[in-house]
């Protein structure tokens, strides 16, 4: 006997009354990845489900908080070495949870959440890929700045004031090192004229390194997006990640989305890693869209450093459900 | 403060205006297990959670997703080395999940799905025990063909023309071995005066063996069913099964269903494994159905090929409920 | 897309027709907690979502199942030594399900359940705190009795008249040992001039230990509660807790409550270890509660049989949130 879940639009009216409550929502990929992932073209199927938990108290402020079905399981056993029990569910621990109060004083969100250097500088990477090839290659950088570097359990304080955001982080480390992970940003979004604008800077430090980022990006009434980040990674070793930039452009069209990306990092004591990548969705409507990824970079190798590297690339293409 | 999902059949018109939802299902056993089982007769107690995940596109595709909360821990880990992470949250593998999308065009399915064989040949067996034990004993077989010898993910075409339907299907071996399985199948399902017929063909190859498998089923209108297979499991080890056949004959009346079940392996090189089953269900209306199961079959021995084997035999009796 | 659950008050009309139905509510903390449960003061952030099942049988009789998201992960591998696999979604095991039918003949409760000692006794604990630091120090007990000394896959039978009620419950021991669990508990709960008063009685032998368990408690109309409790706990070996008392007063007003308690174990062959804790919670209303929890007790060392112990103490303040 199967139960539905109704669409939060249809029934405003009845779901008044609820003080509190909890949403599912679920998403769904299948299709095929290849390239150099594997010696074969494979396929590719991948689910998840959202609780999302959300109420608000007698005076006014909201809360809420949220886990992913994968989360759910005892993954993250670095963190948690007892066999096959999820972090998520232990108090000193995380394992993907969130939670969240927030009122006029602003936003506290604890848990799996980003720092506020990741909070603040935007990705410059858009559209889906069902195997994240474009956003995964060897050039590429999402913001972590050095979020989990100390358990990854993070209290993010957030505070808007009109176009402007500003939030600061701590993430504590409970080993011997003591190296606990504060953070700050800003970021901005603003109308030029119809073109959508935002801008985004974080720093972070730990005691060991300081890490900074900015983000800018451009959406023009014509459909072109330009997304442009670079972020200062404070390397403590020579070879490892020093600097890295990136830039994505893309366009939108009716139903359709393309965009490329290029990504480089700075090695310290010389040579460089890149890469970039290409996807593009078509929107199926009702929450189906067509993908199809690509993703080439330098491949790192034993004595390479300072010289060519090699190269990789992976791809895949099929179907992202969201329900 | 609990939350309650609504019955599909009240809510259509309030639901009519999503696009895409999730819908929660569940299931439980309760009851006591026996038999040889273990030194002692034990309480049995179950449970699922089936997420159910459907849309529709635009253009009026239906696609969908679905996968249970017990896929959710981290069992599988033959195939997924990490401890406690589920596959079914990881691309390439799979680890319950199942995602589809249908159209005229006919309908994909991928993930954890049955390949062409095991679609188009119909279990012998009816009813249920808590336990399974009318249809897990030594002579049982659920024309799984070659389903699962190459990590499970398997990609399934299916297409329905009146009373017949077809279905081409593929798992991709990424091994050196590299022994892909392909399986077609067809089915039919009819009336011949009152008596519901189906018939089922399936076939399967991975470059080392060719299993097929055939099923024959007739309901009467006096509420006897007969259901017989067969199956060429293509041994290639004396002393495998090379060869399958069974039979169930059932009896239907009212809330109350009984149905017998038997089932023989011919060993590759001589000898022979089989099993019969029972089981009983009275539904008592509303989700919940008592049941009782039994099964008895040949236990495999070192030396016992071509001889008698020793006897083995299991029960279970309970509830079983549905949400 | 994001699905709404309603509540269940504002439905009644609309869910009259369903026979069976899967509610969801969820639950999340957090804050931060510290004393001497590691180097440092931590964030502590939990979450948990509970699946709640029930249904109706035409003949009237209920019936109904329950597991946590938390107890889908792959704990508890002691008992199920497959890595990562949870024994909730196998018969012979429990990982934390629950299952029960119920009718005029009272009502059968199976799997992760109390064992009738814990059933009929009643917790001297009020409140909650994030890390339940109050009701979790070395001189806590909760009426845990025997349950668990087996597998903990319980089955208990319990029956109300009027304002008692009384249940029997069985653990069967799989080992060679065969040491079953059975219990037996009766409670009462009545009204004395707006006096709510509670007695419970609890008992429960497997053969090598005979456990009996008392509880008794009044919440007075000025919003004093006192919770008493008392267990023999029939030690086996020098040093081992043989009996516990424990004493809880509280006070309620308005939002507010405040309990203290202490608890103290005798050790078989002399000597005690005891402790006591502080709660205070706050309910802001819509499911949010403030919570501040203190606990402290004797720790255990190797050579302080019948000396005094050392200190510790723990501490945490946060939200509670319930959804």
């Amino acid at each position: 006997m199967k139960k539905i879940l109704l669409a939060t639009t249809a029934l405003v009216g009845f779901a008044g009354a609820a003080s509190a409550e909890v949403t599912i929502s679920g998403s769904a990929e299948m299709g095929i990845a290849g390239g150099n992932r594997g010696a074969v073209t494979q396929f590719w199927t991948q689910i998840d489900a959202t609780f999302s938990m959300s109420g608000t108290t007698d005076g006014g402020l909201t809360f809420g908080a949220d886990i992913d079905l994968d989360e759910s399981d005892g993954r993250n056993t670095t963190i948690f070495p007892t066999i096959g029990a999820s972090p998520a569910f232990a108090g000193l621990t995380q394992g993907g949870e969130t939670i969240f109060i927030s009122g006029s004083f602003g936003k506290i969100t604890m848990g799996d959440t980003d720092g506020a250097l990741d909070w603040a500088a935007q990705e410059i990477y858009m559209g889906s890929a069902i195997a994240d090839d474009h956003s995964s290659h060897a050039g590429a950088y999402a913001f972590t700045g050095l979020d989990g570097t100390a358990g990854g359990q993070i209290a993010r304080y957030e505070y808007s004031f009109g176009s402007f955001a500003a939030a600061v982080s701590a993430e504590i480390d409970t080993s011997i090192a003591n190296n606990d992970v504060f953070g700050v940003g800003v970021k901005y979004s603003g109308d030029f004229g119809g073109t959508a604008v935002g801008f985004g800077l974080g720093y972070q430090d730990n005691s060991v390194r300081s890490v900074y980022a900015v983000s800018a990006n451009a959406t023009m009434t014509n459909g072109i997006a330009i997304n442009v980040g670079y972020a200062d990674l404070d390397a403590q070793a020579v070879g490892a990640n020093d600097t890295w930039a990136g830039i994505g452009v893309g366009y939108t069209t009716g139903a359709l989305l393309v965009q490329a990306n290029y990504g480089t990092y700075d090695l310290l004591g010389g040579g460089t890693v890149d890469g970039w990548g290409l996807v593009a969705n078509y929107d199926l409507g009702g929450g189906a869209v067509v993908m199809a990824g690509y993703g080439t970079g330098d491949v790192a190798g034993g004595d390479e450093i300072g010289a060519t590297y090699g190269s990789d690339e992976s791809w895949s293409v099929g179907l992202g459900l969201s329900f």
